[in-house]
């Protein structure tokens, strides 16, 4: 269909607003300033902020307090925020009278009003820093910082949660923008996924450029808060039949394949950006969205299918070392050898009993009923369903160290993601491709011979 | 300066978006009630929503609930909503386990801990269907027939606020943006000013048109999940000197003004446009957002102004009819007179003491510590001072009913808005010009004769 | 497929550009004016911005020619075109030496030089005019003057074939955009379908919006140098089944089509926006790309179809009252009454004669074997075929005046438009229906009895 | 100013249309083959383009051209272009007849005819092309291809000549659009910024990044018929007073100046990135405009001025070699030393001289009374001035091989840009600065010593 101008917006005007928004900030300041004599200090600009001050000097105010903060060292910083902890919190006494009197009522009335009553005075403090312009990439960057110092600083807890609270509210998944990345997207969002890139690093712009070619799609969700910030990107190869090497994949001297001859979509990297958003998952959504993008420009594709890392894999089959009834003592000194992977006779012999041990590990290794692996949860809890197990899939050091070179194919079928949902979450079955089947009844005989 | 194209954003995508997600739902949706035989109820649809299975299954639950929503008829929205309240309620023994912790340890965990477990599981499910494509959009329109039903289901209250509180975060000041409308704005936006205009009707096109002349200025707040829908706008004239009268502003046969010539912006009408979104305010951010803008765009622009009615100044002068010793008694009977704007000995007899009296309304007349008149009380609050008060400045119908003709200048100078409004704030004072002083000390003669 | 920002063209620096364009002009040539005491005159203008001049000082001084313009009086404007005609004609010298080396040499090179040296100069001051801001769209203005004076100052023709030439090859297919026209696209270009359509007249706002609605399309062609203005479009409505009758196509009362359960595309009206582009043709470019446009769109289209008139079909049969032998002496009786449309018995009687005799002069009436009438020439010549003739088809007092409500549909089939019109191009045949050809087999009969 | 949808134009429907075009191309080319049962041949396509069928098939033909040349190999194009040449030529006789024609009348319409005439076969062809999809990107193409073969083939020149004409044509500065070009400007166009910088070669990303930092301009001129392709850019330096040496300015690690402390705008490099259109000029209106632009930008400004090559220099110089009356034999030996930049006492003593003959050379040498460099030809003609010369300008080999590395400043002062003009236009003077004249003082001593 053609577009009209009617399907855009301009975002330069939120620009322009931002900048406008602080020049009057700044002239509202100055005159409190130059009747104080002082800069006014960061507890009196927080409170200020949720009285009704704030809504006389708006976001003046909020400019205040989010540059005063970009001016801070480390110290200030951990000062603020247990200021923050401790000046902001709750209203006790309102709270114990919210309380009270919900205990004698019990309505639906006075229960809310317990909740507001115990909704700290930080929440409001944040609430105004987000009116600043630029401001809710400031309160991700204070998440950020945050959560640095809770390492240290653990009592700062109820902060991080606060933020996190309101985070999660504000980044609801239906405020969410999906935007195909590519070659002719904006340099200053590219570098980004230079820089962001978690699973198989981007080397250089050339890297990146084949990662964006005509037989490759990239895309990623923004909020229109952060119009320049990528919050999670997903990289997906299309080609034929699956794919079980990331090498091969990345490989820049491999021919291109035509997208309309594609029948299959590898999603083979997924990545966050936005640190300060910890805890807020955006991957389920991403992923299926892709999904439903992708069928409907390319009604070719036929499979859907992740090709994951099994980040656990290794580490889990170290604490099976002095299990010796179960693996050929053999096993563990082959597996010693760093340079395995380049002696085919090694590799032969390990190949059987890893990819059956890898499939064993994936469906029945569990805590809490759900799979050990971080990986396999995520996608298992999304529904899909364990396709297929790849030898030599990721031959870098890191696919050695941590899998033993074993990558995992998630397959994605939207009509089915419920019922395999529902098997996984009321039961803890991990819906898996007969080949797995295979590998598990071998890897069953093993462990019972 | 000049942009590139790295100040735009499309939304087109996120139409995309929206619709293949929506195929997205459908499909999953089919499949879960292919498996059922009938399409599942809305309590288990919104129990779904709020479980891990509105994880797994994401957007497509939520559409399911927004899509059956929109299909109800009154007394099913209704019994939507008693379903809220009743079954989506806050979780009580949590709560009371909550209140328990936290009365033993009174930490800050314990403390924002109540307020999770005091958050209604409606709230959630509120979050949850705002993931639909147009969910923004849907649960306004939720609220605004919630707010209709209020009136005779008081009970629903708690729903309200739920409702209320989750709008307000979403639509934080920091994610609204500004847009100048103007004669190139598309039209499906232009149709909503004529719409929602709510205090000098917009007649037809033409009169639109006159609106955004070059010697005009119209801006409005719109949400990024709303995208072709203005929250709020405000109108402005540029002039010389003060307005006093709005059919002269409206008139269309009135010499147009170069926009570099003018000393002085008259904001005389602002309208919100979103029923649903009752009780979130915008428009202190607005119209100082758009003094800033003007000032930056109009360096010669030296005053900024309102010219508002003043809707409680007839009825609070009814309430006074028999204070005989206040008033001539032939005033009245003079005012009774539905033509006596028409009347020029009656007018001119009426002139000086309804501006008196009109004062005296304003700055004196006040409900704890805060004027009795709902304009005065917003502007005033804002940081405004009182400027003017303007004789037959709306002859109207409307305007002779409410307030006698009289229209009145409240005015911005963004200098002095925090102390106007620190005065205001801390000892109700009204702040004004020496216009309305005068007028004062003439009606405080009146009074004591 | 989603689109990135990649896909957007910001036009706001082409518009800050012309500003400052203009800005540095007024600067140059205030500098200039300072020296010289007096404003450069036109004619002046005109050789400095053909001359190196042109060069140094840029778009300054066509800015200067066409601010001049813009402020001319009909006279001045006429004697600006009879400057052009005398003082910017050929180099009469130039052009008899490039002759004379061309008839000696004969070679391509000297044949091209007696091209450039036949090359006016005012072709030469037009394209230096292009270079203002708004400059093609000052010189398109020009050319609108120009028509008009034509008609009296037959002797300007000449300065119109060198405006024609320059703008039909800027204006050439490759340059032009089509956009969709719907109810979001911006007022300022909604407003000019109002103004120019030109086949069936747009009443209001109202009257607009129905042919924008769902079941409608709109397509126009722009050009990047005028943004706002459309060159041409065409409006289509999509029905099931040919549509017959235009006031059944208008009547906002019908009930709307889901475009997905539509067959036909009915093009019902095409109207030329630029007076000033008056002999450089579009529409066969426009209707055929809305045929593909469609096709994508709404692949449950198969018929695409004119609604068109027959302009000269009632002046012809006019022609033919006389020739006693053809028709019934009650035909034109019946025709004179100016309420037969509303008389039963009449229309009646006239039905069938009035079909055939349209069909006869649509087919059969030639002037250098081409169609006598502009329509059919029109779409004939584009590949068309004469597909149906329908009585009652326009019932306005201008369809009633003109063809005698006949309307008529001519079919665009992609895959015969070359056939179709190798036919008619080579032999004159004009393709057409089975209901077309009984028709003109019982208008022989007629003709023969 | 807030800037609304309305300043905004899409170019997807451009790229959907492109595309949708092309499939309605091919459907009727299929039709066409079909019935012929072989591809058409490129002579046929051509004469079918320009006659009656270019108006019924329209752009189909346009493409089955441009993707038949996108086929050929080189001499396959040379057949193509010579084809052109002898087959597309001029119509002799109806040239022979509009020159009878006139030669008799001698008026101005008969004199057009003679244009008319003399306007060979192959520019329809060419503006035939250009309706493709993609056309004027493909003409573009074929005059580069063409351009090179000129060279063997100086008979194909005419053939350029029509090329070119049309271009000039088509890119007439009124349709050229200024955009800046900054970090956030798409990947595939910086990346046409690294491939087409022709003065100072751009290493790689980093270095790229360097030169579009905050305090740093770079703008380029675009055409609505290719939308992702500059075609001329310029990199400017703000920087606080004259800047003399390139490395300094293209040094990374110096330190960043705020824009708004500038007061000196430094042109350092401009490049033309479509060899298609040489000849075609844009650079002086881009300089131009820019100092519009950067004016507007930042009225802190008060100085634009180039740091331009001087290309010819040292060529000159080396001619004067055997003059041994002007020179210290010293002179040119020290110059022989490739190292004698690096060596303080040679570079010392060459200093002053290098600097007065570099003076002498850009002021008095002159071809036809213009200068020889084509650089100061360039920028004199523009209406600059030559400022300042500066020794150590650029260091690199080539600076050093070309000039010695000398950099000279031309400056734009829009106030004086026509009277400079004027003195070289009329004159070939070449205003100059104070220094430049005590240098040329010092170069006159020494040739007259």
């Amino acid at each position: 269909m053609l577009l009209g101008q009617r399907d855009i917006i301009d975002v330069t005007f939120f620009r322009n607003f931002l900048s406008s928004i602080a020049d009057a900030g700044r002239e509202l300041l100055e005159g409190r300033q130059g009747r104080t004599g002082k800069p006014a200090d960061m507890r009196s600009l927080c409170s200020d902020l949720i009285t009704q001050k704030g809504e006389a000097l708006g976001t003046a105010l909020a400019c205040a307090v989010v540059d005063a903060y970009g001016e801070f060292d480390e110290s200030e910083k951990v000062a603020f925020f247990e200021m923050l902890l401790t000046d902001f919190d709750v209203d006790r006494d309102a709270l114990a009278d919210a309380i009270a009197t919900y205990q004698k009522s019990q309505d639906p009335t006075s229960a809310q009003a317990v909740g507001w009553a115990a909704e700290s005075l930080r929440q409001r403090v944040i609430r105004g820093m987000n009116m600043a312009p630029n401001g809710t990439r400031m309160v991700i960057n204070m998440r950020e910082d945050l959560l640095r110092f809770l390492k240290d600083k653990p009592a700062l807890k109820p902060v991080d949660s606060d933020f996190a609270h309101l985070l999660a509210s504000w980044f609801n998944r239906g405020f969410l923008e999906i935007r195909r990345i590519d070659w002719s997207t904006p340099a200053n969002v590219l570098e980004k996924l230079i820089e962001y890139e978690a699973v198989h690093e981007i080397r250089d712009w050339d890297d990146l450029r084949r990662r964006l070619d005509s037989d490759r799609r990239c895309y990623a969700f923004f909020h229109p808060g952060l119009p320049d910030e990528p919050l999670i990107f997903v990289e997906v190869a299309l080609v034929r039949g699956l794919a079980g090497s990331v090498q091969a994949l990345l490989d820049d001297t491999a021919e291109r394949i035509a997208p309309k001859k594609a029948d299959t979509a590898i999603f083979y990297s997924i990545s966050n950006c936005q640190k300060g958003l910890r805890g807020i998952s955006f991957g389920n959504f991403l992923i299926k969205q892709v999904v439903a993008e992708l069928r409907k420009e390319l009604p070719n594709l036929n499979a859907f299918s992740t090709l994951s890392p099994v980040p656990g894999f290794r580490r889990w089959l170290e604490r099976r070392r002095d299990d010796a009834s179960l693996l050929n003592p053999e096993f563990f000194k082959m597996l010693d050898d760093p340079n395995w992977g380049h002696d085919a006779v090694k590799s032969e012999a390990l190949r059987q009993p890893v990819m059956e041990l890898c499939a064993a590990y994936l469906v029945n290794e569990k805590v809490k009923n759900r799979p050990l692996d971080g990986v396999a949860k995520f996608h298992l809890g999304n529904g899909a369903r364990l396709e297929r197990i790849n030898w030599m899939g990721d031959v870098s050091a890191k696919g050695i160290e941590e899998s033993a070179t074993v990558l995992v194919n998630y397959k994605y079928d939207l009509a089915k993601i419920e019922s395999n949902h529902e098997a996984f979450a009321n039961d803890g079955t991990v819906m898996h491709s007969k080949q797995v089947e295979t590998l598990l009844e071998s890897a069953r005989a093993l462990t019972t011979t």
